[in-house]
């Protein structure tokens, strides 16, 4: 990687470390420590990382997103439990098939406008209980912030959460971009989900800044039982723990977990401001977190991949997504828009 | 982590990370990338990782030594297919069950003297081809060194090739310690897996100065098809996969693994000949790589443990497990050894 | 069971053992035979079944339908294969979560109206080829006739198997009833599958007069490769296997299968016929088999089955499914017509 | 089968049904009965499997052994359960994988003399409890009889139970022969397994003259908890249930089950009796129920097999296994031993 490449809107996980987790983990490269997690650091860490989920949480470090996801559904089922998620979530759309094969769960799937799910789509899921020929549903999973970037507020999370909890339902949160959540609300990590019914969260940290480590949190602890066989066995207990657990430490030291997302989220708002005014671009979901989703013509789409890296997300709608990361700047911002609005005003 | 822990001798898993490997993590901390494995720099790496075992090979990297075999297995097993190995294989006794649980498979354990197959063990086993009421072996897996440190000449490897292949087997080498065994034989990487028949292996890093990076290597081109959807399924696939591709960047570069490797292995030899001498010290094992096995009076096991991380190999038998790393120095070396000398006079 | 239960409309599973299955049963009582199905007759009955599906077909007696079903999948598929169907699929919706627990795949659903896939749905699910974070899909499984009771033409399946192919996938069909759907197209089995590109079908006995006993009958040779042990493990290799072959000989001898499967047909068709011409019954789907479906007021559906089993199929809908059977008589269907019309001349 | 096939000693599978069992099939079959159990007759039936293992039982019928013993496993085992039983288990050697590739466990077995386990063998694998990289014992499986004819006392097996639930784990038996061990033992089959600490077990009927059909019975209701759905989605949901019903009523009338074991293991004490005071026969196991091994010259054998079916037990000690069933006649037995006499005699 001899020339530094050009930062795009690809994806969060596109990003580089933050420099402060590089230097916890040079900072922990000293002398022996026990392995797979046995040391005192990593042990100090995940209390760290539970306490901010209030007492009685469990946080235990996994590698990455779909692990956290499916450990979290494996933990939480028996094998005729089901999950009920929308239609656009990670787990049922981009984990390779992982839930099923892996948890050897079914998920129970809802449209949900704009990635989100509402009660009376989750009531609508709650059916044939008791009947041995369905599957049983188990888990409630949303997504927050959304894979549309859409964010729950906490009484919605709550009003999701009853519902859950009165039909024997548990409710996990993919929180890949928790952060990105908490910072567009103003809230703690705690208030959108300990504070309000949530059962056990994946939460994100490679996608705000890390090199590469996950948390799976127990709020409920009954869920937890058990929980470190079933890390070893599914193949995401880290023998060099220490330096999985130095991550989340820089994560969670001086906010910087905040820091980093406030920033995306600046971007993505600054990015929708600057591109929803060119004519021939629409912002197509509202922008609550660090994604912009947006229609423009698809010529005007090539052109602009050409010079920055983004996705297509939806081919038929010419829809696409621009990302924005803990190291977008806002000349990265400025860059983009000036082009985009060079490449609509030249006709695509 | 404020005071600088003391090196002992539990695992090769407790060292640091190689100073070359921290670089090399920096250094491809510029610039966005593509995820997922799609950036050219992992794409060469992986390239890199391949040639160090020959035309035709394919490298995936993965985040540990358990996924490493554990998709390996996976990859070239058929529902019904099984895995001959021995008692004491990682793959028997320290995965949690993984390769029961997650790729489904059985595994037929030979006893296996210092932790070696024979072909007269193999060919035991090779037994009830085509009852449908038994498991149909399909993979003959060794460890290379073993996990009793000993290794497998590469003549020795090709008879068990040629026997497992003669009844169709695949040959998987699980190399967590492969460079450790490619020192202490004076030979490529190559020399013992892809010129003596292997099909496939784990090629570790994470016990040779990496931060966590193994690769799986497939010499066999067909077992490698739909590899990619395989290790995406089974939790694999890192997002900023450019930070694992670094590490074996490192690894590979001016070979960092052999030099590592030797160190560790000197070192072994040297605490062998230091505390073989100690009256009521017995070393039960050859010490061909970077373990020493040993018999020692339990009481001063107890007394060593106070001031020394290791682990105690096998209650009953008294015996005792001291692994060197590459951070492992003459001075941790001569201190232990002076020690156990000190306690073993006192009686224990 | 002292007094004999009324015969009902709830399904073609609540029917009784035709009387020449029963006898062909006891024919087979006599002497000791080898087990699982290593005894001469049920290798004669096997070839039976496999040739009325032509030459290189090949069929494996299982227990039932589910069975059927997902050991077809579990043969055809990868780990990260994945199976398109309806949502109306009993793979989907009524197998208890079977397909993804045991089988471990993922279904890709698609609406389907009155549960038959057009090739344009299909096509809409093969995508993301080639991108590892989504399954693959591999098969592509329509039902014979549907679970709402159409069929598919041979032209219409020839269609679906056409695209499949072009795409790498291979068809299974799910023909718990494709007895029926043969009586109902007047064609023979083989039209229906084999001779339109058919590669895996799930033949069912159970709902056409069979104590209990399905097979899976490969036409593609290479998908039926190791079968024999996926049967066995999948806890499907019957130990006293020449009573389920029995079975099916009496199927196939004079064409019971037809027999059976025509006079269930025929009695829908009267049924749909009689309660169709009732004000108030609305029949909701096309009556092609031996299947009904019904709208009629709620509180008429309450009082009709207090007298006669039938199932509520969609409680918003007021949507009923009335099954005939193979032992379904025109008194039955003459009962049941005159209680609907009494019922709803009544008011509910 | 136009002549009747003799009669051998190659398995208790290879037997007829008992009449009265084709009786009871013949009696249910009028009338419509709901499917999948949910019929009157099924759950009296169901009830009186349970009545006979005491109060607080719950049977749940289910098609062959494999399925009844891998189902209990499933049933009791969270992912990182394992199994302690012996090499001989028909878990370990006979189901070709499916307690690793369906219920996903791992079997941690014992040699132990002629296929009985005693509490200083399970002591032995009851270790590294707590430990995340080794499988947690869950379940201590005994066979009753063994796959070796022997049977464990009650007080044998309350030992053993004892031991098991003072660390935690429940027994299973795997009754596929439970009869003939209570006929032996001459007591009742409560006896065995609820009066003395087991938790689940197989009952099998197949072995002793029912066509297929084997119930799950669970002595400790925790374990029940969800079973249906776990039966359903392992593929044993029978949806004409009340045939399978019917077998086990036949088999309770009027302990059918006690005449059928008994006449088989008198045969095999006969067959014992008379083969071994041959010159050149000698038999190898306590010949307790109806399975009798036995070691003679391989050339005998091979004569012997031209004309009666049976096994070769383990060809290099050139031991064989004779199995009688309740089918098994004198006079069976009479020629049988005439023919080893004669064979003996001409010297093979």
């Amino acid at each position: 990687m001899s020339e530094a490449p050009a930062r795009g809107f690809a994806s969060d996980n596109s990003a580089t470390v933050h420099p402060h987790v590089l230097a916890a983990i040079a900072d922990v490269n000293v002398g022996h420590a026990f392995g797979y997690g046995h040391d005192e650091f990593t042990q100090r860490v995940e209390a760290l990382i539970a306490g901010q989920f209030g007492d009685g949480a469990h946080a235990f470090l996994v590698f990455n997103g779909t692990a956290a996801n499916v450990l979290s559904l494996r933990a939480a089922c028996r094998p005729w439990g089901a999950v009920i998620c929308t239609d656009h979530a990670h787990l049922n759309v981009d984990e390779g098939g992982a839930p099923e094969a892996i948890a050897g769960v079914k998920l129970l799937t809802v449209d949900g406008e704009h990635g989100k799910l509402t009660p009376a789509d989750v009531e609508g899921r709650i059916a044939r209980l008791g009947d041995e020929h369905a599957v049983q549903p188990r888990v409630l999973s949303i997504s927050q912030c959304t894979e549309l970037g859409t964010v729950y507020t906490p009484q919605e999370t709550r009003a999701l959460a009853d519902l859950a909890h009165r039909h024997g339902l548990v409710v996990h949160v993919d929180g890949a971009r928790l952060s990105n959540a908490a910072a567009a609300l103003g809230t703690s990590l705690s208030a959108l989900t300990a504070d309000v019914g949530v059962d056990v969260l994946s939460f994100g940290g490679t996608k705000n800044g890390l090199l590469g480590a996950e948390a799976v949190v127990f709020l409920n602890g009954g869920l937890a039982e058990g929980f470190k066989y079933l890390r070893k066995q599914s193949l995401q207990l880290a023998s060099k723990m220490r330096y999985l657990a130095a991550q989340f430490d820089a994560l969670l030291t001086d906010e910087l977990w905040l820091r980093c997302a406030r920033q995306a989220n600046a971007m993505a708002a600054r990015l929708a401001e600057g591109v929803g005014s060119v004519p021939g671009v629409e912002i197509t979901r509202p922008v609550q977190t660090n994604a912009v989703f947006a229609r423009l013509p698809k010529q005007a789409t090539a052109t602009l991949q050409e010079q920055f890296a983004f996705y297509t997300w939806d081919d038929s709608a010419g829809e696409v997504r621009w990302m924005c990361s803990w190291d977008t700047t806002e000349d990265d911002v400025e860059s983009f828009t000036a082009a985009v609005r060079k490449v609509l005003a030249a006709g695509g």
